[in-house]
């Protein structure tokens, strides 16, 4: 199929990184940069600047240009970086392409057309033309909760194309990983799987995948090259015990809070500032966000990641859906009596 | 709740219009401004540009504000125009609302935020800012099956703002349609309701809608126009009548290409250059997209909008399923043959 | 098609009867039957037992045939009854069918096979055995949020065959119900289209349908005739009128409690003793259900039909659905303190 | 919690079989006696008479138990028999219960209310009844496609009971099988996870399920036990590669026929004679049956468990969606021409 086939594959932690925006709302380089260091230093093996965590849609497309520039400015060639390049349609995307190439990025991510929800033929013949003109290694990025699925007879058509190097896939659907894998790998051994689920990181790894690009790396990056380490080294309980655990701070900074706002509050707790959402907030989500805090700082702090709350923690059952929503409702009680409301 | 209500009820037919483009993929301006004026001259009481069937998430921000400018200068206040102002964030949706507002626009069109599936209260969030800061009058635009629904409760919510005067709903959903209108009208009197499914154009007219901003407009502006004039007059049985023979062209539009290809397949039958798509096409879907122009072909020609194919029609059961796709079956083995395919 | 064509369309406003049981959960066959007059007394067209709202599949076969048979001897041809037969089986459902050509039904109504979801030619080979073979006419009744669906190329091909007279479609789509009625009128003009979704009940006979089977007629009969006749006689604005209050009224029993126990809780306020559900129920629900009744109570008093509660009800602000949830939230904090649990 | 824990946990592969039927279509005892033995003797663990693969809901209540009767007389107590007893409601359901208690089944298996969509509240009443009155064990089947879903939260309030013994999951989805797992082996170690989803069972294996109730151990047990064996064993690596190989076998079974159909022409290839289906099959159907079954063929050729047909395999690219339906389609038009259709 391909004489090409030089770059390593793809594989490990990337960490699609939250964009820390200053008081008025810009883009924190100095915030960003440092966080990229921080990144690097525990351990992700690659960075995802402009992924759904970083929130692509909500820049323009000059700062999303800026922020792949300053994430592999100061990468500097220590770990590879993917960059999110979707843009408005398929001419502005291959700008994009050139551009992030020449910035150094190992290869570029593109989410599957949205908004629209196109059929598989569509679906095609967007990657097709991107493929066929992209100056940089592409990967596909199927994320169905968010845009036009990607499917397997799809999936197995575009790997024809040598520039496509790979899937991220955000399903968390393993028989569907497992189906693209079974479909792709005869005529592409050098694709890359990378998961975007990190519910199933472990599982992920062991059925075949090469990595994952988790928003949970970029709040606990020592933890996930952890588990991908311990996998990698066949010590499965013991990366089975700690997929459970991350299992309860995954679903509480997803589904305590619009995405991705819980990681971005998570974020904070490890010392950087991620500053005012884009997303407008109420009062009551300032609260409720705050209420978060506090359950994801008690989870932080069973890692030892964090100091515990000065008030301490109240004992959690297992029952992580009825232990948030008790807490966040206690706080929330204490919050509404403390500004006089009830 | 206001005193400041002067301006009339949004109320009628709006169009949201094609962009056509010139064989470089760019905005054709000349052919853009003789559609307007057609449109106008066919009895379109509105205009919509920047709407779902402009494909606005296709355009750059600057081509956006381009297209608004000469829908609006073309227009010239013949017609009002509703201009769609979703951006990537509120900064940028408000910076476009500004610029709208001096281009002459009568209000804003502001979708639901997408790719992030958002909840009511980011709903609402995102909308009140909106609604707090623009100096120009939005209209909401729930179209739940590509971006963020926007429930009853919320839209009651958002009511309580002058600003916002409409809601423009493309879900088909009557009883959501009556559910909105009875939670709104006892404080709003003014707040206008708009349907984007033509499919039941009639029976929301009948139900309490004060119009619609309907793809199909753009295609047989007589058409929706008379529907409009004969359910506003009472002439209910001759309105369904015409009901149902658009439903089968607005079926054919809609299902036999992702949208909006079928529509703007269609509009090039009435003598306008769509152009080239953005959204790249394989040589099966252009192969597709020449059958479904035979069968729109014979469909308006029944209405009289058009002479019939040279090589005739077949006759139409009244299973419009059936007929489209046998009908193109046929024309892509046809199509098929004639290039040595098969 | 069909010379056998002699009695008349199905059409009018058909009731799926609640199925009253006493303290025991057997069914309560003297209430019943003074339900059935009630019904007929104020005005429906037919009667429907063993109907979702019937709760058909909680009950033995023996029970389905002993309802029917109670049904069809009460109505005694003053009204006719359309009688659910869906049964385990092909075999089990024309038993069915044939007993109940016996008790003297008009027609029976066919589920779409459910548990499994079928596809359009399983479903199509469902009904066309029994069409081959029932004794008795039968109408399909689609209802997909609960079985598989019936597709319109499915109806069309189903109404080859002249045993089968009608649809009941509870879908609530009214351009899905406009399909069916242009694919199939055209070879059986005598084809019943029914709708089960009251919501658009005024809305769909102005499209065309002949009638609905609307559990909302086993509550507020004299309301459903009246929205019929009023239709019929072309008085619309005064349908709507009624239509928009019947919504709150079909909203609150339909959302505030698992269907159809929020249709029981209505009925008895009739003066109909429902008895215990067959589905179990906790304290909770107990609690919520008594809240319920409360706001029943007072949307049927507003119609004149019942006494308003002795304690008042509070002003409904229009925002249905936060009327019905404060109401219930409130009286269930009064029945907690009452019992002293807060 | 509970001292009464005395039976072992249910774990291992239980097989729900498919019901051979004769000629007319009634319960084929000596073939269903004959099927038993067959998979005892090729390693099953056990046995699950009445579930979605044994078409429970398409007999009578007297041939549901007429069918968990054979199977318990014929396994006689070689492997232990879980009995499938949802019946039309609670008091059926428990009489269903004693009825197997004295068969000597090891726990019955009720899948979730289904026809009706109930909400958390009523799927735990519905439990919490049978599990205080069934004198047998039970477990809980979810099955979210087909069935009233259980949560996590539901899940952890009925672990309460020390009747419920387990769960049959067949979402397939791996974190909610974890999720399951942290909210309930806290309280309840004892408690059985068994996935229902083959297509990732070796993964869930590995995460800490049980075992699994798998269809597709029906049509091979040899296979299914065998990715159990190698699992437990830490044969990680040659478990995935069978997962990968019985994963082409699932899904042909699964996709190419409306459920079980598949399974049942892939049993007949065991040899056995599964008889007509009770769900009416069309022409084409039945075309389309005979073609999967020579697709069916060769995976299981491959396995070496049956002969390969004799006019060969075609090769297999590793994408299963195009080999199937290429196969398909080729067959079909073979049968075409055979009968002078084309």
């Amino acid at each position: 199929m391909s004489e090409r086939i030089s770059a390593p594959r793809i594989q490990g932690i990337f960490t699609p990184n939250v964009v820390p925006l200053d008081a008025s709302g810009a883009i924190n380089e100095p915030e960003l940069r440092r966080y990229v260091d921080w990144l690097i230093e525990k351990g992700v093996h690659g960075l995802y600047p402009n992924g759904s965590t970083g929130e692509f849609t909500r820049f323009s497309p000059e700062e999303r240009r800026r922020i792949v520039k300053i994430v592999c400015q100061q990468a500097a060639g220590r770990v590879p970086v993917l960059a999110g390049a979707a843009e408005a349609n398929v001419r502005e995307t291959l700008a994009a392409c050139q551009c992030y190439a020449e910035y150094g990025a190992r290869a570029v991510a593109i989410v599957s057309p949205f908004y629209f929800k196109l059929g598989p033929e569509s679906v095609y013949a967007y990657f097709r033309e991107i493929a066929l003109h992209s100056p940089i290694d592409v990967t596909l990025y199927n994320i169905p909760m968010f845009a036009s699925p990607i499917d397997v007879p799809t999936i197995r058509r575009l790997a024809e194309f040598d520039r496509i190097i790979g899937i991220k896939d955000s399903s968390g659907d393993m028989a569907f990983m497992m189906r693209m894998m079974q479909a792709v790998r005869p005529i592409r051994p050098d694709f890359a799987f990378l998961t975007g689920w990190e519910a199933v990181l472990v599982p992920m790894l062991l059925i075949g995948a090469d990595g994952g690009t988790n928003a949970t790396s970029g709040v606990v990056p020592e933890l996930t090259r952890k588990l991908y380490d311990l996998t990698r080294a066949g010590q499965i309980d013991e990366a089975m015990r700690l997929q459970f655990r991350m299992l309860e701070l995954f679903d509480a900074m997803l589904y305590s809070a619009d995405f991705p706002e819980g990681f971005r509050a998570a974020v904070e707790l490890r010392g950087f500032q991620a500053g005012p959402s884009r997303q407008p907030q109420t009062d009551r989500q300032r609260i409720d966000r705050a209420a978060l805090q506090k359950v994801l700082q008690c989870i932080l702090a069973d890692f030892g990641y964090v100091e515990a709350p000065a008030a301490g923690c109240p004992p959690r059952t297992g029952d992580m859906s009825q232990d948030r929503v008790c807490h966040i409702a206690a706080t929330v009680v204490d919050e509404l009596q403390r500004r006089g409301v009830i």
